[in-house]
């Protein structure tokens, strides 16, 4: 524990509190620190301005809610909580995020890379934050992983990260509401915390409750219509994810770019190191486009141009696949001369990770559950109208995104 | 006039809107987007993480605090309000800090630019700002430039813009506040724009305003101590400095970088184009320095990863100037290796240009004055004694700057 | 309209603005005053402490969003809205609740009394407000009457006023979250109020608001539950509720109350006159039930005490209607010497007025609709699924109150 | 201790957490439950319709704040805390203000009752208040009433409750501003709890905080002026003063009252019992003005119809006291009819008992003190340039109140 607990001022929690050494160690090192140069929501900031906050900012939010819900258990005397593992459910919360790329959902798709592996390897390799785990016991950097990748035998400290009802989510829908502005539907994250209980190896929900889970899936509802899906974002992912394409395209096809920075190679080849991999942020990808923009290849060069002044494509809703308006549009963009590869996406909003609740279990994620006073547990849609209505739903329409210019028949 | 108003959903005035199609266009040009790529508070974010937003969401604020204003003053059908400047004030409000490099306090004072000047060459040059504000009138550019270097000659557009009751603090006090997380001592924007008066040339308050001109100047003087001046924050922009002058020194000695990308010498040499200078951001300037933490030479390797990796160097407080401490320090930082030049630095806050209030008339910014209903003009520290309290005091002590592991006796 | 616009500060939208000379009066006649007397939330504030905010700020909210509204119309000339109604709606907006008496719920179902019929004899009879009005012309009492009454001719003047999105709603929403202090879940004004349009005769709502309305709605659901429709709220109404009626029935019977202050006897003979319903107000009603804290009769002197010093009810929930553990417990009730009659009640919540949104045509409320580009409407729970998925549902649970001391078996 | 913890929801604090079954009990008292029906802003009301909470609410806020700086110096185990005291701490916060009677500004200068005396004899005599607190120990209401009376030995238990840092100030400040919405200029609890320092027998304050004590002394003065000592609230209690001083005079001279409740001759005689002190509320004080505005006496029934009716006395502002216009005023208010003993007053809001803060001792409350890392303690307005400009100023104008239709010249 350190001498003195130490602050620091957050805008969504009002003060982080550190009070152990291996959290204030592992807060500065590279790996964590990198995390400022990367955005917490991609290019959210160009539908919505204020969204520049960057993942160590949510980082270090994911971190105190986790504190805070370890210390309502641990005041209340929970017996079902395993308090020795709390310190490295506060780690694992700490750095949940620390192999996430530049630009994540973009370069991912189009370089075939993983965050998840990432963090992996940037817990068992060679790194500072390795170094600092090392020091709790020899094991201990390993079950960090364990936690993260949710292969921990203790399922409560995995679900703590990672659930319908972790600290991950509990942060980010708070902190996107106040970066972007749309901060009125966020729930009371003290209630929220104090309804939680740990339970058989889960964490669950106090009956009484109940309305405080509707309103926080309520905001999580509300975050994903108007600020995740919102098609202006997605038209900049899709141009950025055009750009990786395109620059991989040219790179396997030997074209000589007159910038290419290291490790960029070895990145697109999946065949980076650890040591490297502190190098890639999105200062080193936004450089690398602004230079692009100048490179001889059309193709790359307009897309970098695109992408950094929000020259963005337009977008037209379908209500279903429309192949004929499709079509149509195919040809618009050849005889515009574009390369309808590159300038033309059909999107549909829920392939996306996000998802506001579902009431079986998926991916590991076991749903939420009630618990009431005489000890049964109720999966909370089979109680809430509201939960049963949002539960597992496939919304959102299809896209069509492409250069201006062009009309949509 | 757009057929419809836009609005930007904006976490401190929760809409902009924009009402001109001149202001939309130029919203939409290469120059104002890369100040998407300058943050506001350079780099206060290593002190206070939430601060991470960018100059081009803080000119959307000024514009629009702007915009609220002189609706005011139309709504009111004050006589003193030239109502054909409208358009002038919103563009020079928007365009103000278009010339802001990167990291601008520490790149300045190493490379000799100044964004004042540069915001002149953009408006002036061959720019996209230039093209749509020539559409106005062919004299517009340099109306605005005028309005912007304060030689416009009807001095109550000026001080929209530029005084000590501009938009520019109006907006950045509100703003940074609430990124930082320090947003207890934020003012009433709203009251503090209904106690605005345009009268015979200045913008003044009315009587009866006073408590809320005070409640502003709190907050600027809060806002300083708190933030600006934050010894933490200082020691980033003092390595980030030094680092610059490294640069610059062994650019003019022929030092061969590893890394050195186009146009950073032109930068050094001050000759720079304005086509060029859009690429300079801080992005262009991270991805640099994580370059340059592999050089061969020590001095700029580290203090790269010293920036990077938030290594600030340590800070010790003096009442006064102790030349005896420092003549110490220095002993012991040339003892442990270090170079003194780049590794040692007293700092003394009130160098900066910030500052909280002065009764006289000081770079051209005149005064606040009350006016009451008998029309008599009062500067406002006569009647206040809280804001006579803040007026033109020079506060601060002296730090002392320097690497860990020195003790300062 | 007044020479100077006047602002009254307002916790919820910070500044109500007055521009006309009849609003002004109207807020200072008499009959608005009263409304500071009497409390917005009733007996809310024994569950939150906060609830303490009175009619008269709510019906100045009211007003307040109705001027906004009409405003935005107006600034968008919208032909389908009729300009000339505009002074209607803003009076109908801040005298809707003017016949409110104390403790509405309560004393209305006990002594047959109807707030709504005693707000149009305040319109009508010879009032503060009457004479007010009359200064527009003759008839403007009567149209305003006919407004709040919902028989004005042109819909559109009743719906803002009275409608699933009327002004009325979306001030009680944010100021009864604002005091009692469950703010989360508030919806953001100003967004709902710019999706509004005014449509052949009807208040619709742009395709594109249905995330604002649904967010709106959320709010609404979440302000039932956790605020209109709680236990100990019910519990304290029920109390008030038995009072009354023993009050009625003692003095029906020609009890001798030792205090028995004027109007009192003409409010349950349902034979008041609107000057002596001035005198009504919560401080009327309190004022008696302490003094009746020392009446003879014990069950009056009981109840009284209960109420004012918070001596409520206890509550059970039943699932369903459980006629057999109803009956144990008035076995209980009057084995402890208490009279069923007034010591025991049986709740259910969707009794209340309130409903957070029904799909079909309701007391004249027509349903919410969408109107899209190309001119069409639809109703908003057919879009949306969670709108649907509250609309017209009869949710809720049987309570069982009475005295401290029993058990629920 | 409960066996579980119990929170109330307020809108200030969030939560307010009990956690001792004494504290529950208190809570429940009819002494605690009366001040329900008191407003902690008198008057205020008329001027920030806002204002209608109570001193329940405030009593709630100053028994949490005191927690959590208990809750602090526990945490941190600084050994100067007498820990034992925590819960004499507690419930001499909770009851700090249990003696307060309606509007006691003015009536107590009217019938010359003192709160304070009151509070002591309801802790003191027969009630439940002290039923309770005996059931801690004997002497226990004892050394509550020393606390609040500022006689308990141990000074830094009374500076809790009262000094100018006490748990009292700090929360009226917040809830104040939340009520009124002058709530820009609040400061940061959090903060300021953190930086306080139990320091032999004193709370003091680490010297890295001082900013935090002058935002909040910033807070304070603001509230002074823009709310305390706001004219139309001085107009409002005026009215309502010489409306006492008219009732006792009647009284004292025989005049046949219509309407005159139990006890309250007794309370201008000031020979009230505390039982009886329970029915003087509000309620008791507005019912009786309401029936008063019938009685036969003008003046009495002129006062309570301004009063209730917010017919309040005009202003004129003097410099400098200004007797040859007030001679002439007082002319003006006999020519009109006026008795200028109740139609007639000169104000100087200084007289208050607020009080922004003083440097030296005052009253027993001793200044604020800085405490360094070296131990040394430096009283805060001898660093503070803000803090010794508002230091003792007795600022403030006179004020000059009359009916309308008088000018003033």
């Amino acid at each position: 524990m350190l001498e003195e607990e130490k602050v620091f001022k957050d805008p969504v929690h009002r003060y982080v509190h550190v009070q152990d050494e291996v959290i204030w160690d592992l807060i500065n090192t590279r790996e964590m620190q990198r995390l400022r140069r990367i955005r917490q929501l991609g290019t959210s900031f160009y539908t919505f301005h204020g969204a520049e906050h960057s993942r160590f900012s949510h980082s270090l939010g994911v971190y105190e809610i986790t504190r805070k819900i370890i210390s309502q258990f641990e005041r209340n005397g929970f017996s079902d909580w395993p308090t020795e593992e709390r310190l490295l459910c506060l780690c694992a919360a700490l750095l949940h995020d620390i192999g996430h790329g530049p630009f994540s959902h973009s370069i991912e798709s189009a370089f075939d890379t993983d965050h998840e592996e990432w963090t992996c390897r940037m817990l068992r390799e060679q790194t500072e934050v390795n170094q600092v785990l090392s020091k709790v016991s020899a094991d201990f950097p390993k079950k960090v992983e364990q936690v993260i990748c949710k292969t921990y035998p203790k399922e409560i400290v995995v679900s703590l990260i990672s659930s319908q009802l972790d600290a991950d989510r509990m942060d980010y829908i708070l902190r996107d509401a106040y970066h972007t502005g749309v901060n009125y539907g966020t729930y009371d994250l003290e209630r929220m915390i104090r309804v939680l209980r740990p339970h058989r190896g889960h964490v669950v929900v106090k009956e009484s409750g109940m309305h405080a889970v509707e309103a926080y899936l309520m905001s999580r509802y509300q975050m994903h219509w108007q600020v995740y899906f919102h098609p202006v974002t997605r038209s900049s992912e899709i141009i950025l994810r055009k750009m990786f394409e395109r620059v991989k395209y040219l790179y396997l096809n030997g074209y000589a770019f007159d910038f290419f920075p290291h490790p960029l190679g070895a990145l697109i080849e999946n065949r980076i190191e650890s040591k490297e991999y502190l190098l890639l942020d999105e200062s080193f990808m936004q450089m690398s486009m602004m230079q692009w923009t100048h490179e001889r290849d059309e193709i790359l060069a307009d897309l970098c141009d695109r992408f950094l002044h929000r020259r963005l494509f337009k977008y037209s809703t379908m209500e279903l696949l429309d192949e004929r308006k499709i079509r149509n549009m195919r040809q618009q963009v050849v005889q515009a001369g574009y390369d309808p590869q590159y300038y033309l996406e059909v999107d549909f909003p829920a392939d996306l990770s996000y998802d506001v609740y579902r009431a079986g279990e998926t991916d590991g994620k076991i749903p939420i559950y009630l618990w009431n006073d005489r000890g049964k547990l109720i999966e909370i849609s089979k109680k809430s109208d509201i939960i049963r209505s949002i539960s597992g739903v496939q919304m959102g329409t299809h896209h069509l995104y492409y250069p201006e210019g062009m009309s949509f028949i």
